[in-house]
């Protein structure tokens, strides 16, 4: 028998039993005649006390760190206890031990702050996963696990596999392939998710599906992407979009229960996709702190589509400020208590807003001084009452800040929500262990792609659109004739039966409720540009299940890594998945992806062809 | 909102109640002005009563079979209670319905005993799933999945995923292989199992382990494989073999308790490997009967190894009879009460044992006769006594019938436990609703490769020999110098510290403790033929590992899907697969595999290779 406790198991209750522990040497303290060992498992860490007696065995076979023995001794209260770990009380009187595998130096340190850098930890990862920092991370992530299949069980879902060798439809993102042996010149593809299949077994009539699922896309790999991921997958059969929203907001409060000992209580926000665009200036907003963002002028094209948004903003009329004049879109934030910024601080916000990654020409603000003057960095061109009509537009106050980006549409709301996020960051209103959950609603159906001149779905070719949204599809061709005025199409304002649930800035799930009548799935593929044989090729077996009592069905998905992350506090995935790839998809640990033999390629009936 | 209630939960004290129900279609019985429907979803069915008043809209909008529709109504009591399901005591006066969605006629009847053949029902999948018989199996995979999670949880089991996008280690099967877009002319290859996943984790020190995954060998597939398959998989630090049976064989018996709601308390019976091949011919005998194979004369050559079997074998000497006397191998079994077994019917037996998947030359049989006579087929050569003694040999009794094969030793040992299942199937013996579980151990750690006149791992490289055979593999040389005395090889006999547990005569999980030294990994991988630089391409992560304090550690994996199918008195595990593959790897439904595009293969920096 290797051990009778685990090594964060003793206490003073355990006093005077004998005991076998095995374990890992954390540490080896030597003090005179005798030796102290911290004995490290899964489990906690216990202190060994090596006697006297012993030290002839030990001067033969010295311990050293990451060293696995075995000893047997006796349960003894501790002089010297510590409060900090649950054993402190105790250690054990070691009457002799055993080397049960000895250790190599390991290339970094294993603890919390560990000395390798990210390329070592990756090689060594089955060092670095013994660091506590990364245990955690897992036991969180299979906690999270837990806690989602307990809910989704108590909620009458049932777990069904899906086939991962399924066939290659490549729609939005690339496939991975997987050459088929036996059928030559044919390949299967790994799925990008199982929506399908979900989707199939709603018209099979299971009514509650859901899976942890590996799901794959062989895309570019962008900081913290990765080829693999995992989602939880689910769906259900006679739903409407707040059934869906019900009852997975139910399993978020569910997890930060069990997870983080979080009673989220509060109502969880809804807005609508066009508002987050307009306030946030993008589609997951980080609402742990407000600071939106005011339109100081209506942008000339595209977004939002329509009304609604339509106020007295200060810039509509010419100014003579050229800079705001010819701009497509002029945005606001208010920053607060900023005034004080020095111009070292302002120099540098500019800075960073003309980095590539952000890519605007500079940046305007208006300081709101604590003694009531107002000063702004286009002083030649406004006046105060202008300064002071547009502080009130932004309804700032004294002592703050405005900072004002001027551009194109496009660029300057993606630009200002950068600039929102990061002004936030600096002033500490993105806690780590503050949680903000959102519902994005209404998206658009289609987006407009200009290269092909056509439509391409913004979520996938499944999404319904809205009830009231079905007949401007089905009776109106989605051929777009002017490309100039695509925006005057009938389809550009079609809104989809689609929502993500976003948490602290990051959309942690989305789904839909899909389309389940033939004729509108067959629409929605010909909007797509598909041909009615190309559908069939691609998704006959999705279009042959709807002529057979299809149900309404909608699901979401889950980005499983990415909500274990947010919850671990940590903007990486990386880091919460066992054993991830880098960035260029290899695992540098195995050295995969690699070379395979000359008889492999060939039973596959395929050869390289390199370039 | 499309429901209040399912189709399986109004009863008797819901009377009065005014629901919304919502399914399919299962049923349409019209008896003159009314009209009855059965409404079916997943939870059960609910009677709908059509009256007068819905005429008009029922014949402009006709209800078939697999409609989809909505009905509101009120709960009423039922004049003709049907006792059979728990909604029997009720209807649903129905007020107004909607169809949801039409079906067209099924191309086969979604019934018990439906009318599709297989490849119609794999076509149309979707429809099948909607069978109760299907459903039923799917609904008891799900209840293995939680029992079993439940019960890895309590025992302080961690889910842990590994990858799916591996390095290709060409060993056993074949890999599944993925080309890299990214790595030109490199490919990922999909697991055959985490194997090497969980060791390393149990290096990193989580202690214990368990995936429900996903696993995949591209094999010609045998009926009842298939190419992606699922694992319950598991594995432990600080363990011996006593360790993981008793812990597994606890996770038979509590699935047992929650799927099958059988309290299995019995003794699992543990034979080893080579009781097994002496008794029953083959490693995972179905011991829900007796029937014991006799050896009525010990083997020449090869099986089993060694001693221990040696007793008075009633053909030791010549007879005269020149079947028994020339034969390597023969073997007995006493079938109870078929003495009176007609001419035809052992004719019909002959006939049996020469089919080709047989293969065997004849058949000899006793009769032990009811009046005490002796009757044989082969009277020419065996008086009375020479005939009861073996009679006595096999313990047979008046009314038994004793058959007899001859021949080589292993097709023999083969064909004689494929008759003692058949004649146990042909007695009833092997009932469906009778579970008789078993452990199988010391299996021989190598087999023989004539071809490559080499050793190749029984189980896999990384099974630990039984540290009794430990030295034995450490001190010699694994290379075979004369072929024809392998088995005078010391490495012959090395037993592995392997387990198989199996249920009703299949094996339903296997594993074994594992090495963890790196020299005795290091050896393993030479005596398997792999030389330094190929060990460490292949393996040298672990390897690696191996050198920073790797734990003792063991493991098992289960097949679910059989798992599954036994539990539910099935054969074929297909059916308990949401979406099978056929025999040539296909998904009739999808079509898949299939040819993908010019660009996507020039992406991946390949080209076909067609033959």
């Amino acid at each position: 028998m290797f051990r009778t406790h685990t090594c964060g198991e003793l206490k003073i209750e355990n006093i005077n039993t004998l005991v076998t522990l095995a374990g890992w040497v954390q540490t080896v303290r030597k003090f005179g005649a005798i030796t102290f060992v911290d004995l490290r498992d899964r489990y906690g860490i216990t202190q060994l006390l090596f006697g006297e007696n012993l030290n002839t065995q030990l001067n033969a076979q010295p311990l050293g760190r990451e060293f696995v023995i075995r000893v047997k001794g006796k349960v003894s209260e501790r002089s010297n206890k510590n409060k900090n770990i649950p054993t402190g009380d105790i250690e054990i009187l070691v009457d002799e031990f055993t080397i049960l595998n000895k250790s190599a130096v390991p290339p970094f340190t294993i603890q919390d702050d560990t000395d390798g850098g990210d390329d070592l930890r990756m090689k060594y990862r089955y060092l670095d996963l013994r660091r506590n920092a990364v245990k955690r991370n897992l036991e969180l992530r299979y906690a999270v696990n837990r806690s989602a299949r307990n809910y989704l069980h108590e909620n009458g879902f049932y777990d069904i596999e899906t086939p991962f060798l399924i066939k290659s439809t490549p729609e939005g993102a690339r496939d991975f392939v997987v050459p088929s042996r036996m059928n030559q010149g044919e390949f299967y593809a790994l799925p990008q998710s199982p929506q399908t299949f979900k989707q199939l077994l709603m018209v099979s009539g299971y009514d509650r599906y859901y899976q942890i699922v590996k799901c794959f896309r062989d895309e570019d790999l962008r900081a913290d992407r990765q080829p693999e991921f995992t989602q939880i997958d689910c769906e259900m059969s006679f739903v409407e979009q707040d059934d869906i929203i019900n009852m997975f907001e139910g399993l978020v409060r569910r997890i930060f229960k069990d997870v983080k000992s979080i009673e989220y209580n509060e109502t969880v926000e809804r807005i609508t996709w066009e508002d987050a665009m307009w306030n946030y200036g993008n589609d997951k907003p980080d609402i742990r702190f407000g600071m939106k963002i005011n339109n100081l002028k209506f942008p000339l094209y595209t977004f939002p589509a329509k009304t609604g948004y339509l106020k007295n903003s200060p810039l509509e009329n010419e100014t003579g400020f050229k800079v705001f004049d010819d701009a497509e879109t002029v945005l606001a934030i208010c920053v607060s208590n900023a005034a004080d910024y020095s111009r070292k601080q302002t120099d540098e916000l500019i800075e960073w807003v003309k980095r590539p990654q952000i890519g605007m020409a500079g940046l305007a603000f208006v300081k709101m001084n604590k003694d009531g003057t107002v000063k702004s960095s286009f002083d030649k061109f406004f006046n105060e009452d202008q300064l002071k009509n547009l502080a009130g537009f932004c309804n700032a106050e004294k002592g703050d800040l405005i900072l004002i980006l001027a551009g194109r549409e496009e660029r300057t709301r993606k630009a200002m929500s950068e600039l929102r996020l990061e002004m936030a960051k600096r002033l500490g209103l993105r806690k780590d262990d503050e949680f903000k959950l959102l519902w994005v609603l209404d998206f658009p159906l289609f987006e407009y792609d200009e290269e092909s001149n056509r439509w391409v779905a913004r979520h996938h070719p499944f999404t319904s659109p809205k009830p009231s949204d079905i007949n401007v599809m089905i009776n109106n061709d989605p051929v777009i004739k002017n490309a100039e005025k695509y925006l005057e199409h009938p389809y550009a304002n079609i809104k989809a039966n689609a929502y993500d649930i976003v948490l602290n800035g990051n959309e942690i799930g989305g789904g839909s409720i899909r389309i389940y009548q033939k004729e509108l799935q067959e629409k929605m593929f010909a909007a797509l540009g598909m041909s009615k044989e190309e559908a069939q090729h691609k998704f006959g077996f999705l279009l042959g299940a709807f002529e057979y009592g299809a149900p309404p069905h909608g699901g979401i998905a889950f980005g499983f890594d990415r909500l274990c992350a947010i919850l671990g506090g940590s903007e990486s995935i990386r880091d919460f998945i066992a054993f991830p790839k880098n960035n260029s998809g290899r695992d540098v640990m195995l050295d995969a992806p690699s070379t395979i033999d000359e008889k492999q390629l060939d039973e596959l009936s395929i050869k390289l062809n390199l370039k």
